[in-house]
């Protein structure tokens, strides 16, 4: 099935600035509360959300095979368990009900009172609920610059990591949407050089700039996904900011892997742009440096171009782009991603989402953590308005930014934006 | 408020054999299909289950606030919200509509057709929706045995097992109910002395005989949950067999923890027996060999004595108990791992499962998996009908059972009972 949405010729009705990330070709899903105080689920163009859950009241969905209740949900989950096949029907006619030659609800008063709200008149949700959250650890730069600092800088990677994603189980309770703040964790850590740990506040807060994907229901305990069915169980992405404490992380994941040094929060943006909405932007990956695995081999483009930025805003000051790279540059794609997370049988299920581990491309200025980007500390970070930053500090304010941009088109994420508070006080 | 339904020398008008698992001291809770194919949340006694759907629209619940449909649900985590006093209510209440001397019930024998079924007229589902399932390591047995295998045999333990119980985040969508097998994973390995790693089923499958416990809605992202709190959020535990593929386990889980190792099934026991029917069972924990920081520190009993035992029973054959062990040789107790937790702020929600590591004693009889039993393959270990394993072969059924026995009551868990499928075909 074509996918009419995508058409980068078509205008919309809806006004919009030329630099939107919500242009009429974007039509990302979302969840939010309405001035009404009512839950559905939405999308977005330019600046105007769009109440789904009344569109389909009104018909406008008529002839697509949709439950009544489909967009009168709290989560995604039942839309995206529908499959590829009904999103795309569904991006195809909400394209057609905008395009700017469609009159019908442009010239419903009624209706587009109904369906239509100012961002300022909404309250964005988690888009999901998210079963299960796994993180990888796709980017060779990211590992290797973790690789030096921590192990041994002559084989900073490790023997699997060529052969494999290697990835590890994230909690899904504390992911949240953009504008929630998160807390500085407290926690166990051994001080370089001592002999015993101390507890306290994380000195090491840092975000890791992610892309995560949300799939749909892909298999059954004991299946595994092949890598050329994977991207159809993709459903779409979000920017990520994987929040990491270093120094709680570096003490407690000997053996098991990172714990309370991840699950305080990882944030998300709160529109998931769909996979077929980043068609036109599908990019040769880095090329193997090692022979994979038969069920980790792909054809054609399964990497996309999306440009990533990291800002750091202090309290009252203004903010600081302080990273800048591109999703292209992960040497595992999201194909892989998924076989290999099932080839084991493991199942996947409606909602579940997938980072990619933290984004770092060849150079200093695109390293995706605080970590590299200061390397461990010793080289500050200079922001705009005077001071540094070796991590994160209290009330500053982490945004994550993404587009995808062509000749004809921009295609954007929105942003992810947490304030950092100081440790919680009853 | 007493928890009159632990009353020793209560009687029930239900037939039950002197040795069951499920007196009406114990009252679990469950979901099952009943035979109308309808979904409820059940209890039993001796080998009786229980509607407790159907007990609550015939009203014998009145008084106990508790909402219409509270059983009337395919999981437990609505009820387990409603959180420890309610839970208290309903058991008490169960005690008496089955005491021997309550004769409202056992006289009516048309709500008894409704209301009581027999375990073969029923199929036991997935107790509750896992939210987010966090494995521990708490056993210092364990923990001392892996490190003798993989690491240094003089330091065994690593620098922070014994100043917090080390855990790492599992995966929810693989957990099963007893009952349902398990096919064989494939994977990536590397087999001693190569210097690549090769694809195939794993030759490694072991079970890791452990408990589980199973959380209410414990705290707000940010909030730390106190230690001297933490067992009120506890609802109750199930036997829980963590499969594990050593070899794949092996290979991968450097640096970031199991993955692919564990991920293809944990299997549970159906029956969640509450903490609450535990209380006469707590002992002393072992004493800490280390101070702890005062985030971890408790008073009183936080340790349950409960046999536990692990079968294999290869196809046609009689079983053979291969391991005896208690959960009381925990080192870090279940109080201690939820404030360990939520200590950074991590939010637990209704559902979610915390195991607690595979549970070894300090005997040799007393592992707790195949691992740690045939010590990497070097001990094998004999079964009844001849024969013997180092680990699990195909279609061989792993059984574990557990009870808590003193002079006048046994409750018990029942069984988890998993057959090993050979590696999946399409």
């Amino acid at each position: 099935m074509s996918i009419t949405a995508n058409d980068p010729n078509r205008k919309t009705w809806i006004e919009t600035s030329p630099n939107t990330d919500f242009p009429i070709q974007n039509i990302p899903f979302g969840v939010f509360l309405t001035r009404d105080d009512i839950i559905t689920i939405g999308t977005r163009i330019g600046d105007t959300a769009i109440d789904l859950g009344a569109l389909h009241q009104l018909g406008y969905f008529e002839g697509i095979p949709l439950t009544d209740d489909i967009f009168l949900q709290d989560s995604l989950n039942d839309f995206i368990s529908d499959g590829k096949k009904t999103w795309r029907l569904v991006r195809n006619r909400i394209a057609e009900i905008f395009d700017v030659e469609n009159e019908t609800l442009k010239n419903n008063e009624e209706h587009r009172k109904i369906v239509l709200f100012a961002l300022n008149e909404i309250e964005m949700q988690l888009p999901v609920v998210v079963g299960d959250y796994t993180d990888f650890y796709s980017s060779k730069e990211h590992a290797t610059n973790v690789g030096k600092m921590f192990r041994d800088p002559d084989n900073a990677l490790l023997p699997n990591w060529l052969h494999m994603p290697v990835g590890y189980h994230g909690r899904s309770s504390s992911i949240i949407p953009s504008g929630i703040p998160v807390h500085r964790p407290q926690g166990q850590k051994l001080i370089n050089g001592a002999k015993e740990p101390i507890f306290g506040p994380s000195r090491l807060v840092d975000f890791e700039l992610e892309m995560a994907f949300i799939t749909t229901d892909a298999n059954h305990l004991g299946e595994p996904i092949p890598i050329e069915e994977a991207e159809d169980y993709i459903f779409g992405l979000v920017l990520f900011n994987d929040w990491s404490a270093r120094d709680l992380q570096k003490w407690e994941y000997v053996p098991l892997g990172p714990f309370l040094g991840k699950n305080f929060a990882s944030s998300i943006s709160p529109w998931i742009v769909t996979l077929d909405a980043l068609e036109p932007f599908r990019v040769e990956g880095p090329k193997p440096v090692k022979k994979q695995f038969p069920y980790l081999q792909y054809k054609g483009k399964k990497s996309y171009d999306i440009n990533l930025e990291v800002s750091i805003e202090p309290e009252n000051a203004v903010e600081t782009v302080v990273a800048k790279t591109n999703f292209k540059y992960m040497y595992w794609n999201m194909a892989q991603q998924l076989a290999h997370h099932t080839v084991n049988g493991c199942p996947v299920n409606s909602g579940d989402m997938m980072g990619s581990g933290t984004i770092s491309g060849p150079t200093p200025e695109s390293y995706g953590s605080m970590l590299e980007l200061s390397w461990r500390g010793e080289k500050p970070v200079q922001l705009k308005e005077g001071g540094s930053r070796k991590f994160i500090e209290d009330n500053d304010t982490v945004i994550m930014r993404g587009y995808c941009q062509n000749k004809k088109v921009r295609i954007g994420f929105g942003e992810v934006k947490t304030k950092l508070l100081p440790v919680f006080k009853k």
